[in-house]
């Protein structure tokens, strides 16, 4: 199945996908779960029954808000209100289960077009009512989650009725998207052109273009087609102090380039309505394979190789050896594999290494070109090719993993991941730092903790960290988390990475966002958000504080 | 000669490289220029001679200045008042071989360090004096010469001292350069290390990396390696309120990307004291040819290909077929290729046509692969190979068209460069309306013009366009190009695109960018400029006013 296929998920309040389709705990897991010590909790409240905060929005705020969206547009159904509360963090899950909405939105308005949102943003700042921009709900850092305190209310702008290809340029390979677009929508409204986003980050299926905008989301095809934030080329962005568009050129030298500034911005300078991104034909060709490196530190110098020296395959990814053994970052299409070949057999040919994806896609001729090239630098590198098994297994499981944190939180797993990124020669002590950091807070706390880590995002000077960490939940496990979230981001600061590589800043990486870039650069953009925003009512709260 | 190999130029007042080797003025050129009406104008006035503006600043102020960089370092003779009097633009050099100095800064200081330049900022905010950066004084667009009104004064900051290769990581290919490293130089530190930055603007001999920085320079060799603003990981910006340091990963979903804020700034937020940029390991093999297509359309389309398809060479231009039969894009690498050839038999062999060049630089096996391909789709799109010899004598003389300016001006041509960028759709229409632009508004003061352009940058999305102008000097020509300057100007945005595609905003564009990104961004960035530089010292008026 292409990505054009899959199809839009719609998000359950603390549940990833379709609720009527679980996904079973693989028995694997289900062992290691036991070694952890962890024991199912209380099953998680229904949201149906989830007890809300009164509804605190005035009702002149609600007349201006209805007059500029219609009144059919505005939402203070039970429903929608849970279904706009916070996003898909596993304290975002948790507190949820632990039927705590104490987060969610006044109202959700569903505007219809950019001059909607100007309406409704000129509404809100009137009425100081807080607005969250909502595309897909993805959110894994507390970016849905606005502060309350001051205002009238806060309003979750549901943007899913801007859901249109509005302009294709196929001589210049340019599309423009409405912010509500999701993922999977978009690949299908580009095929139609013949025509490829490539942009497959894994909230793929739920998250909207917009999003990925306001986030600087990177997907897994990311050597092949470029970071999100590489494909704009042009944005659209509803203030309350009205309209930005930029966006005149591929490339400029007039000024700074502003649209670097809203990519990253998160909603708190207003609402990104429409993005124009760079396109691509659609690949004729996919091929993905696996290879097998004695050591991390050999497949980060191998992936290195094809970052600086090319050619670099289109998605490309490293797992560690704990990671590889565990198989946590494809548990079903790794299990799938494995049964197909006979489970122990496959799983030894990797045991004590380390696990590469190497994936092409592109013109037919092309791909074999890149493939073989590819191919002879990694075995330069000693990889050991392993044959498209494990790479069309990655493939086959790459949206899954999301789905099997639900399981895991109802066996009592404490599941969580979190991400960083630095230049390739502090690579490898940013990797034991962060490790060290995540399992000492986790020990420290009674909960020995099991951390994998993977690179999935290569560039010539440096390289992204994905670290998945499952232990057994404490009887708090929203603060079990967040001390070993803060090791973690102290770990990333002191070694001078980036306190996020692509799930944005929300307000669970503020503090260490600060720190990165430090007092005068926050200034700086809270001086932005001031003129864009007076009254301070976008996204309060969350990136700027 | 490569690059590494060239001496570093400082530029006379209105002279570009050594005033005592001047260049001669080809034979055709002369009869072009007679043909256009042009006569020798007065003799420029000579620089020792030049009556200079009385010195502003206060003592206390020269005082405090003084304190932060040391009095030998703070200098007020009429040479260097002079030397750094506006910067490289037609009109720039017109109004100093007139005579009109009345830009000249009251002092140029030459700090050592960041903290200096640090301490400059703070003492020039407390005394209210405006602060202009210096690097290689090459600006075109009027970024040397800032507001005096409302000030105590103006000061140069020549970042000469700032010359240092500050570190080099071998691993991750990132090198940190002080801002006044010129090209020859930079790229001469590299060398040392088996390295290049690959950027070769035409200002290359005379430019700092901190100007490149400031003004998203671009480089001939973009293709291959790049923009400037794609280089850099990392800024260092001194600002009167202290400093920004940005750049903790290749790659970040921290934010906004504030590397992408300061690229462009043009010194209105402070000064760049250091760049952090990515560097290759110089290439082993260099190649490069002419094509020949019939038409520009049918050149741009080739070179869209390449650019949307692959492989890209590492240089890629395409003349128009005014400038291929004028070849004054390289007058003197061409005309000494037609010497060697015999003249009219190569001229004519493009004749007619539009001459495309292609330059590949890398590993020897990488760069025979990648021409084949190219030349493959070159073919494929009609494109006929003239061999290496237009390549080469492009190379040979691709920095030499500024030094043919001077003698161009002294026989009485008023002769100046603008540049744009649009998507590839919108291409060629900007290239006839810029051009009916040009020559409507020239042949309107009675001196009818030759309008050049060619492409010399490409992306996936677009191209940029660079359009030369020659015709004879009005009686005032500084007067008669404002005119034309406005045409171009206002073609081109109403063509939607972009004011500058690589000389930056400074002045001459201001009005420009106003109009490109609208009235709330530019709010935003005066903003950013009041949190940075709340006394408005550092280089006013240029960029936002």
């Amino acid at each position: 199945m292409t990505e054009s296929e899959l199809p839009v998920i719609e998000m359950h309040p603390y549940r990833w996908g379709d609720p009527d389709r679980p996904m079973p705990l693989p028995e694997l897991a289900r062992a290691a779960l036991a070694q952890l010590g962890a024991t199912p909790p209380a099953a998680p409240v229904d949201p149906a029954e989830m007890p809300l905060p009164e509804i605190a929005l005035p009702a002149d705020a609600r007349a201006a808000i209805e007059a500029a969206v219609g009144a059919e547009h505005v939402s203070t159904s039970h429903e929608d209100r849970v279904r706009h509360t916070r996003g898909c963090s596993t304290p975002d899950l948790l507190r949820l289960r632990a039927g705590d909405a104490a987060d969610a939105p006044d109202a959700v308005v569903f505007p219809g077009s950019h001059d909607e949102v100007l309406a409704l943003l000129a509404a809100c700042s009137a009425h100081r009512a807080a607005v969250v921009p909502h595309g897909g709900g993805t959110s894994v850092v507390g970016g849905l989650a606005p502060a309350r305190e001051g205002f009238a209310g806060v309003v979750a702008v549901d943007l899913r009725r801007l859901d249109q290809l509005v302009a294709v340029d196929p001589e210049s390979r340019t599309a423009t998207l409405q912010a509500g677009v999701r993922g999977p929508r978009a690949e299908r409204l580009l095929a139609d052109h013949g025509l490829t986003l490539g942009h497959f980050p894994q909230s793929y299926e739920g998250a909207a273009i917009g999003g990925y905008a306001a986030t600087r989301s990177s997907g897994q095809s990311s050597a092949g087609y470029g970071r999100f934030d590489e494909m704009v080329v042009g944005l659209t962005l509803a203030t309350p102090r009205g309209t930005l568009d930029l966006g005149s050129a591929p490339k400029s030298a007039a000024g700074p380039d502003l649209r670097q500034l809203v990519l990253g911005s998160e909603g708190v300078f207003g609402v990104i309505t429409a993005v124009t991104v760079r396109v691509r034909p659609r690949p004729e060709k996919r091929l993905f394979e696996g290879w097998r490196f004695a050591s991390f530190e050999a497949g980060a110098a191998a992936l290195r190789r094809l970052a600086q020296d090319g050619p670099l395959p289109t998605v490309v990814r490293l797992s560690d050896e704990a990671e590889t053994a565990v198989n946590l970052a494809d548990p079903s299409g790794e299990s799938e594999s494995r049964d197909r070949e006979g489970g122990e057999d496959d799983g030894s040919a990797i045991a004590g290494g380390c696990l590469a994806i190497c994936g092409y896609e592109g013109a037919a001729t092309e791909v074999t070109a890149r493939r073989a090239a590819a191919a002879a630098v990694l075995a330069g590198a000693r990889g050991e090719l392993l044959g498209p098994e494990p790479g069309e297994a990655w493939r086959a499981g790459r949206f899954r993993a999301p789905y099997l944190r639900d399981p895991l939180l109802d066996a009592g797993a404490l599941v969580e991941a979190l991400e960083t990124a630095t230049f390739w020669s502090n690579l490898g002590r940013l990797r034991h730092a962060v490790t060290e950091a995540l399992t000492g807070a986790l020990a420290a706390q009674g909960t020995p903790a099991v951390v994998l880590c993977h690179i999935s995002h290569v560039y010539e000077t440096g390289a992204s960290l994905y670290f998945t960490v499952v232990c057994a939940q404490a009887p708090d496990p929203v603060a079990q988390w967040r001390a070993a979230k803060a090791a973690a981001n102290q770990a990333i600061g002191d070694a001078g990475a980036t306190i996020t590589h692509h799930h944005a800043v929300g307000i669970d990486h503020r503090e260490g966002y600060a720190r990165e870039v430090g007092p005068l650069a926050i200034e700086a953009l809270r001086a932005v958000k001031r003129t864009l925003d007076p009254e301070g009512i976008c996204n309060p709260g969350v990136l700027v504080g």
